[in-house]
């Protein structure tokens, strides 16, 4: 039911984001996980493999780590490459159309940054309406982001406090998974 | 004086980021351009290269068509991989600061669609929040974007429309790189 297009150029040393779909491949959910930093080194993406992966699932979660307030490039081209016309938009792409959109995502610094007055001046929901509109030009339901503050050990966080957070969001997402089931 | 970090994955083929770099270099400035995409086919970027190109320029440019509502995943690599901490950002991270951050990108669509009620339900500005960010965050001057709408040729728009207001866009461009001189 569920696709999770993991978006992580370094998911080994990931602390957050491998919380995350440790909890969420535990979770009595049926879900698929396409690691697309592993499958595609070389950023050439195999846009029909991952077409027919879309078509096996009603929930398509990003699960990605922030990058200078974006997503990371290697899911920014699973975006420009697989979200073909003809199969996401235009008259005959109608194949996302109904899909439920689902951004999971984490953000390494403190919320009070996120503010106008904070070192990061903007609320995160600022950076997302690139993706709330892709949602909506593929005809696809965009639910609100799932998203936690301070993964940055640099920043002080502690190890459990990170792990601690990113099990909460995924517990989170895990409720919205089922009440979409 | 000027960089011009062309992202474009399909630049032979291009014909409104294409124009507005043939204009630019034909112009009496002082500008180096790198396509990236042509560079880093398989989104390995040098790191140092890119680096040491940014410390030989004022004026950085970032000339790209814009791909869902976001920049091309190439160049979403070369940020992620080039503006590292210790020269982007951080303690000793102040390499950037002072120079002009200057987007330059085109829209396909028509204006009327980025509006509210139009098909793209933004305004192109809320698109580029994190461009804007970014470039405060290293210290740099952002500058307001440049852009026109309407390159697509499937979108009824003439192959001399579209030239001619890649020609518009790039004369005002150079006026600003002059300003900057």
């Amino acid at each position: 039911m569920t696709l999770i297009i993991l978006g992580h150029p370094n998911y080994e040393n990931s602390l957050a984001n491998k919380t995350i779909i440790d909890e969420l491949q535990a979770s009595d959910l049926s879900v698929e996980v396409r690691n697309i930093s592993q499958l595609y080194p070389h950023y050439q993406i195999d846009t029909v493999e991952e077409q027919a992966a879309l078509l096996r699932h009603q929930n398509i979660v990003f699960q990605y780590p922030l990058y200078w307030y974006n997503m990371p490039a290697i899911l920014k081209q699973w975006f420009d490459q697989v979200l073909e016309y003809g199969f996401a938009y235009g008259s005959a792409g109608d194949k996302l159309k109904g899909k439920n959109f689902i951004p999971s995502f984490t953000v390494g610094a403190p919320e009070a940054e996120y503010q106008t007055l904070g070192e990061h001046h903007f609320r995160v929901y600022e950076f997302c309406k690139n993706l709330e509109q892709t949602a909506y030009y593929t005809g696809m339901n965009y639910v609100e982001p799932f998203y936690f503050y301070g993964t940055s050990l640099n920043a002080g966080y502690t190890e459990l406090e990170v792990r601690s957070k990113a099990k909460n969001q995924a517990q989170e997402l895990i409720l919205k998974l089922r009440q979409f089931e």
